[in-house]
């Protein structure tokens, strides 16, 4: 048996588990199993809090909470935008921080990021340092092809900006997009297409590389903004991304990304692991 | 806040409420929001256990326990073949039922259902009378078309008979069937492309109308089972059909059918409804 929470960040949702003292490591299984949206909980990914103290190479305050992230088929990732809000929520609604905490330091494969709870129920969290290379690169989806923007926010980008949200609705990403040069993403990239949806706002849709489709992605959002910014001329200011799956604000000045959004923990319960005494299984795994 | 369990049968999975006295009646925004695999639980119904003398227009037993069976989008349905199992199973893990107890009489809105707890775990329940018509009906899928068993259990399917599992696993069933003559199934057809797998044993995939593929679906089983027997030239005995959730077994005899399968309850929690007091919000709902 485990305890574990569920929630979500624009739509991006994760089952959340506490373990301070890293007792109990999940295996690949166990991450499908918790991630298995018929047979468990589901979720695009498993977020565990453990001390960082416990987490190996971890040489920050031992006593921070470290966000052990794995992506739904049981691979490790390093971060994710929106997982860090949810995680963050998380930590304020479990007690796992002080009442009243209003900025929360959190430990990642990618380093320390750290959450500000706002007033208003969303939470913040530095995004670090997108950088937009600047090199040409093309995206191809179907028939079409567009110029794109090229923008590393630790995880690679590339942002096509279309003229209206109407040509951005009528995309079909059912298919996945290609690129040239192809050399320039060896490991794939995640592909945002954009279109001014007024003052400061762009609305997107992305194709996530190795997923498909998805109703959000923090990196992808950070990646908009800059690539939105570079193409009005201007380098600072708040950016509304407007995505499937809800509503981002991108701050971006001195050269560094904030991402603000919603964060629901929206359920807790008691998951019991298959094949245990006694226990029924209700199908195939 | 809502107390929840999420169960499944052969992976058809479902969110179960307990209400013996219909205090809570839910809504068609509540329902949405617990089968949300996103935002909410995830199922691809809700199950509400509410006694019989409760609900309107029940005129058996008012202590027994009537499944008050949703489906995801909200709207009502009469019956399902999994959600009975995981129903029964629901209601001796939650005490509902006297311990010991092996069989319970469930209410649905087809009539009176009987769940039998084997002493493997799974569950079995009596189907009611499968109707196969002898009507030709043809069914076709992209370019290529076969002839069809038209079998009705309580709702209307097709059933191809192929050569080979090989042939029923190559199917792209991404694409809705159709079907000749169209004024046979005037509000659409659930439709099952099935294979012999050895002695008794049948492989099946189905497209349930509305829905697209599914990976089981109870009375598609029932009408695979059907068809098999009529097509071996024998109405009696026992057929087990394989889907890609897992395996269950259909009884044939006297006209009437019976189906046994897997059910296990993964979970159980609380809810919070979105909206409540100083609940933040994960983002579009």
């Amino acid at each position: 048996m485990v305890q574990f929470a569920k929630g979500h960040g624009t739509r991006n949702d994760f089952v959340l588990l506490t373990d301070p003292d890293d007792r109990e490591p999940l295996d690949v299984e166990q991450v499908r199993h918790l991630t298995d949206r018929r047979g468990g909980i589901g979720g695009d990914g498993v977020l565990r809090a453990v001390r960082g103290g416990h987490v190996p190479g971890w040489d920050g305050d031992p006593d921070a909470w470290f966000m052990d992230y794995r992506n739904a088929d049981g691979s490790i990732a390093e971060m994710c935008g929106n997982g860090v809000r949810v995680f963050a929520r998380y930590l304020v609604e479990e007690g796992l921080v002080p009442a009243g905490t209003t900025r929360i330091p959190i430990g990642t494969r990618a380093g320390l990021r750290v959450a500000d709870l706002l007033p208003d129920g969303r939470v913040r969290v530095w995004m670090g340092r997108p950088e937009a290379s600047g090199e040409p690169v093309r995206v191809t989806l179907g028939e079409r092809s567009w110029p794109a923007a090229a923008v590393d926010v630790g995880n690679p980008h590339a942002v096509v900006l279309l003229d209206s949200a109407a040509q951005v609705a009528e995309l079909d990403l059912t298919r996945a997009p290609a690129w040239e040069p192809a050399s320039m993403f060896p490991a794939g990239v995640n592909v945002e297409f954009i279109a001014p949806a007024g003052e400061g706002r762009v609305t997107m849709r992305v194709h996530e590389r190795g997923v498909g489709e998805t109703e959000s992605c923090g990196t992808g959002t950070v990646a908009a903004a800059t690539a939105a910014a570079t193409a009005a001329g201007r380098n600072e200011g708040t950016w509304t991304v407007t995505v499937p799956g809800g509503e981002v604000e991108v701050e971006l000045a001195g050269g560094e990304a904030w991402l603000t959004g919603p964060a629901a923990i929206v359920a807790r319960g008691v998951l019991e692991w298959p094949g245990g005494p006694g226990r029924p299984d209700g199908g195939a795994t």
